[in-house]
């Protein structure tokens, strides 16, 4: 498969180029990272875990899988890491092999390029904007019983930060584990979501053999460099995914990043101080805007749609980014069209700047 | 294709909870990384990178490819950056898709993985160890002659620490070039020969379209914990390993590994003087012990082979383990047999231990 990589978000050094500024003059409204930056107790580990580098990394990565064993109560053998959500979802679809993949969309695109990539046909399910993108789930069990084998969703979804609650997503995968349905949900911004892992169902891993959870700590701990991402599911699937990957995909520094999960409540509790007010702070005044329609965020990014039509969201990428401001054009997930973009959530003073420079560019 | 983790060398974590001892009283005579350890200069640019993480890493790996091409003397567009050189060596097979490949053994097995992962049939031809090991270009002409499409070759070669010289490579090259037949050379120990960069072919890379290089900083910076490693070759291919290439696979501390190179030359004139002494020293105090066939080597690790019929390679590794020293059973390797083993070449303290140690054993 063949990636284009200036349709994802966060490429500050694209950017960088094509627009003449340096890249820590650019706010980057495009990658949907905690603004709280890297925690004090993790950017110590790292550093006193440089000598190390010396060695190959573990490539069972036990110490991090320990320790995310011991946050989240699942047995190691239920945990596989990868780098990035990236190769846990092709390592996913790579050893699941299912013919038939029914995604919610609009949505990341890299499931659907993974799915493609195991052989799978992929069906896609509309979230409609007159529903807020909210996903109907009488509606997905419906679709899926006819002939899917996998579903697979993102919660909150990407780009609409939409969030499916934990009882309706539970009573999801119980009704497709009776189809025999997989059922596979990227939590990657989970812990950014108000409530953090008690809206999560990786707890369900135990009871349901046909659940895969996808998540990662790049967003929560601000550390999207490192590459570092894990996967929840059935041993024999996790197993299976272990012995097909390539050994060492994953860097020391990264396996290290565990050692910070018992030490990490006080991060986690400002990040959710600032999440909650933030994102309603922000949604707020995005809607106050007037010419843009905002749907309102469950985590740290909001959707929006241009309303003048003489105006597109390229157009307005192109006009922020020459005033050093990414935002993310969205017209090119599935079922958007040219008006739609996401920007992320982060501290006042930069969305401050930001409401500014967007109200200047729109009206 | 499935990894057999415990089969590679540098396995440390295995071996340690395996033996019950703490990593860092383990000798790693299994992996052959320089030991004069992280160079300052490096420490010190990973250090105030770490900041940095905030961000993405450059899928395109901008700054690393301007400071390779300066260090070789290259393009940009020769460059392709990977995930260690395992990456690099699947993608390349994978956009090359060779038909038959031919491969000189014993030699690293993750060649015949890869090439065999892309659909192809793998032909060896054996490296005899009546001829010490050293390959016969005659003969490699000859049989990859016979409807070969590419031909894979180390640099010096693992696990036999032989090396080809350049005149002779250039010669291989060009004939191979005239028959329509590629050649892949693993050069990830070219830094650690006598003579360095001066026995590397990547200043070929512009006149032929038939070689690709694989290099890594992994052996020579004593960084195999942060995965790096890079190719040379053809324009065209290389931008296709560009375009299959998850993005994102190379951490951006990796990335920042460049900035060393115009800074390097003290510590990789340390590390040559360090090499031609002690892998000297080693030799000769290995060849004395007598009941084992020691090969000279030509670069940081020695082959040697245990004459002594009662004992086996396997057997020497566990009794040497238990003391807290790794070695290589180098018997998986093709054309080798049980009783064939590597290690490598450490700084004077840890190889006066470990002779002493391997006397002890065998003697």
């Amino acid at each position: 498969m063949a990636y284009n990589r200036h349709v994802h978000g966060g490429n500050l050094y694209e950017a960088s180029k094509v627009y003449g500024i340096s890249s820590s003059q650019i706010l980057d409204y495009s990658a949907n990272i905690n603004p709280l930056g890297i925690p004090d107790v993790l950017r110590d580990i790292l550093i006193s875990n440089i000598d190390n580098l010396v060695n190959y990394p573990d490539p069972e990565c036990n110490d991090l899988r320990n320790h995310i064993s011991k946050y989240l109560s699942l047995p190691n053998e239920n945990i596989v890491i990868g780098n990035g959500a990236s190769e846990i979802i092709f390592l996913l679809f790579n050893a699941l092999k299912p013919g038939k993949v029914l995604i919610p969309a609009p949505t990341f695109a890299e499931y659907a390029k993974a799915a493609e990539s195991s052989g799978a046909r992929v069906e896609y399910l509309e979230l409609k904007e007159s529903e807020d993108f909210k996903l109907d789930i009488e509606l997905l069990v419906e679709n899926a019983s006819r002939g899917i084998n996998a579903v697979v969703l993102c919660n909150p979804n990407n780009p609409t930060s939409t969030l499916v609650t934990k009882d309706d997503m539970s009573e999801l995968i119980s009704r497709l584990h009776t189809q025999g349905i997989y059922i596979v949900i990227d939590e990657a911004f989970i812990e950014l979501t108000a409530g953090g892992n008690s809206n999560s169902v990786s707890d369900l891993v135990h009871t349901y053999d046909n659940l895969f959870i996808v998540r990662a700590f790049t967003k929560i701990f601000a550390i999207p460099g490192l590459r570092l991402g894990y996967g929840l599911g059935d041993k024999k699937l996790v197993k299976s995914m272990w012995d097909m990957k390539m050994p060492w995909s994953v860097n020391s520094l990264a396996c290290s990043t565990g050692k910070m999960l018992p030490e990490g409540g006080e991060y986690m509790e400002k990040t959710s101080k600032w999440l909650v007010h933030e994102k309603k702070w922000l949604f707020e005044e995005l809607s106050k805007i007037g010419v843009i329609k905002v749907f309102e965020p469950q985590t740290n990014f909001i959707l929006a749609k241009i309303l003048d039509e003489e105006l597109n969201a390229h157009r307005l990428r192109d006009t922020m980014a020459a005033q050093g401001i990414l935002i993310r054009d969205a017209s090119n997930f599935m079922f958007l069209n040219g008006r739609f973009f996401r920007v992320a959530v982060k501290d006042r003073k930069s969305n401050e700047i930001f409401v500014e420079k967007l109200r200047n560019v729109l009206i």
